[in-house]
């Protein structure tokens, strides 16, 4: 283990971690219809501008400005409609002095026009169907006004996106719009995920006495997904150092990141360092972060690959690992600032205690309060799972702060 | 179409919207592990106490605490440890008058134990390997110090989770942590999805003069998977009253929720109220929400289930969605209060000019300004979809504003 200190602030923890984390997972090619939440692995750029032609804004009549000028109220314009651009297809039809054509909202522009007056600023005159028929225009339109121009809205060879992009529903909206149809993206990430515990049996099984039932592989695997990995769950590994550096080596050889779920007791928390030291270099980075709940989660690195071992406890395991884990799994994909967190704030029911030096996540239940919300801590030791089951997120007290007074405005990260 | 207002402040127009949506999606069980996001059909209770048994909170002695009493740093108590409780195993050992337990976190406590000395609060006496042997203890233990009650996590029998609650990976913890591996959930919403407009082509196809890419059924599309829906995508429909209302009928017979996205041109928009009228009862609630971008959205309800008419342009389809499709697709689940959304605050950089009386919604960028956030506005009309591609999020501007000054403390919606 290389000479880092024990315990670090978690900034500090996670700079340190990335820090060494240089391995990403491969390239895919899918369908962008496919591609919500997955990750750009190269930029990307506009292959033809958009708008490929001059659209109108509006209902009502490409014209040419110059003949709309002086138009008011008092002193129409009169221009003489000769034709309609159908939706879908070429403005076939051409503009002299003082003519006008019928154009839909996002209907081609004529060549020969250069800007739109709105149906409501015009009058029809006369009631014969057909072309040509007349109209008085009541004010006058700036060149391109109501146009959107050719590239407007992205120029041809633009970057569009950003390679370690995460994409959304409108970044697949801009992708297909100008005919991308296909995308390179970083493959989802596998995650190992290794319980360990002589106390710990599945979930499906009945617990004896003594015994309780493994959770923290299904809330680290459901927190995995969410960052768009894999989960790949190994089952319950016996405490013995041998049978656990047998099965980190198998799982971490398989995946691109490996979690140990550890028990929480000291003789189990060296057995997991040693595991990770095992494993290959640098090893663990530190063990000990300054958190509550959470302290004692070691982080590493293995060949490039990241390692986390949680606390045995349900809620410094989640806590800990949406802290260190989550942004390793979108760092494995190439996303260097993990998405922005769902952030409310509220106004704090009862008073916090905590320490300076260290930053407390204390879960809140959220109630509405007129127009604002109220954070009501959940107490709870965190031991208890149902702690974070009858949260809707966490307070952060920030390391300096020696605790929180009811009535202050918090931040709640959702969680 | 009955007697409503035709044009409402969005949260009138969504409460105007559930009161006529009376459609749920059906039932099925599922596994517990695959419930990520789902939601549950009935209220779900413990089928037993959790903890089980009394577990220690700490590695270190279990102990009677009567034992302890008056114990300090000066005049320690004695106590004889006469054994060990292994981890996953029934704690047999008995404790008489002045004996102890050796305990790991998350042991059992024996039967005539009642606390749980930290190890860091006792010194052991000589050095010879087994038991018995003696300790020192420096400091007095109350009833239950160190100790994880019976039933202290969750109560035999008590409500765990309430009905339409959407499951998040603390949920599938706390339910697998009582034995509880499959569960009732509400079906995935099935989202027909029609396009329309005759310059409309599928995004694989190249668009030729006038012609433009459909887009919005695949942010739709995005936004309904992200809520948990199913997306049925029906293709591009001709602008016609006949071609739009067969597939319309077609779509909403095999879905669980129908959304137009229309041209938005006033001809086009009036076929769609046709279509929507036409479904069946009570039809268009609305068409027109008083915001920006989005006005004239079209909002209805068939049969108990939801119609949405969206406006053609990219922008104002997406935050129309999002305000009442998105909403639409957790209640067709159970879900009364959709989860809180991503909500950041941020200094505005640019003055934002907006209307009274109007909810407007303009995309911004985020940027990190020392520990803060700065929101620059990405000014565009709303045709372009590459503003939204270029945004983190909506501002939102209060119905009762008239526009926002630079400097100011906004609210960003994360989008």
């Amino acid at each position: 283990m290389p000479e880092f200190f024990n315990v670090l602030p978690p900034d500090e923890a996670r700079r340190l971690l990335f820090d060494h984390l240089t391995h990403r997972t491969a390239g895919q090619t899918i369908a962008v219809q496919e591609a919500l939440g997955r990750v750009t692995l190269r930029a990307v750029h506009a292959p033809h501008a958009l708008p490929a032609f001059r659209r109108s804004t509006m209902d009502g009549y490409a014209v040419r400005a110059a003949d709309t000028h002086g138009a008011s109220e008092s002193l129409p314009a009169f221009l003489s409609v000769v034709g309609e651009v159908p939706m879908g297809a070429p403005a076939s039809v051409e503009l002299g002095v003082a003519e006008a054509a019928l154009v839909h909202t996002g209907g081609m522009l004529p060549d020969s026009a250069d800007a739109v007056v709105p149906v409501e600023l015009t009058q029809r005159l006369g009631d014969g169907a057909g072309f040509p028929h007349e109209i008085e225009v009541f004010k006058a339109m700036a060149l391109g006004q109501n146009v959107l121009q050719v590239g407007e809205d992205v120029a041809a060879g633009a970057q569009i996106l950003p390679v370690g992009h995460l994409l959304r529903p409108q970044d697949l909206g801009g992708l297909l719009a100008v005919g991308i149809t296909t995308l390179e993206v970083a493959a989802r990430p596998r995650v190992g995920i290794l319980a360990t515990g002589d106390e710990v049996v599945p979930p499906e099984q009945a617990p004896g006495p003594g015994q309780i039932r493994d959770i923290n592989s299904y809330t680290v695997a459901g927190l995995t997904e969410k960052a768009g990995g894999i989960p790949v769950l190994g089952g319950i590994v016996p405490d013995n150092l041998h049978a656990l550096q047998e099965a980190a080596e198998r799982m971490l050889s398989g995946c691109d990141m490996l979690v140990l779920s550890a028990g929480s007791s000291v003789s189990v928390r060296d057995v997991t360092v040693q595991v990770v030291d095992g494993l290959g270099e640098p090893g663990v980075l530190l063990h000990g972060v300054a958190t509550r709940p959470g302290k004692p989660t070691i982080v590493g690195v293995v060949d490039g690959k990241p390692v986390v071992g949680l606390p045995g406890n349900p809620v410094s395991a989640m806590v800990q690992y949406d802290m260190f884990g989550v942004p390793a799994v979108y760092r494995l994909q190439g996303v260097m600032e993990p998405p922005l967190r769902g952030i409310v704030w509220a106004r704090l029911a009862h008073n916090v205690a905590s320490e300076t030096g260290r930053e407390d996540y204390v879960p809140a239940r959220l109630e509405s309060e007129g127009d604002s919300l109220r954070a009501v801590p959940v107490f709870g030791k965190s031991n208890l799972i149902y702690t974070l089951v009858n949260a809707d997120g966490l307070i952060k007290v920030p390391l300096n702060k020696g605790g929180l007074l009811a009535g202050e405005w918090v931040e709640v990260r959702l969680f």
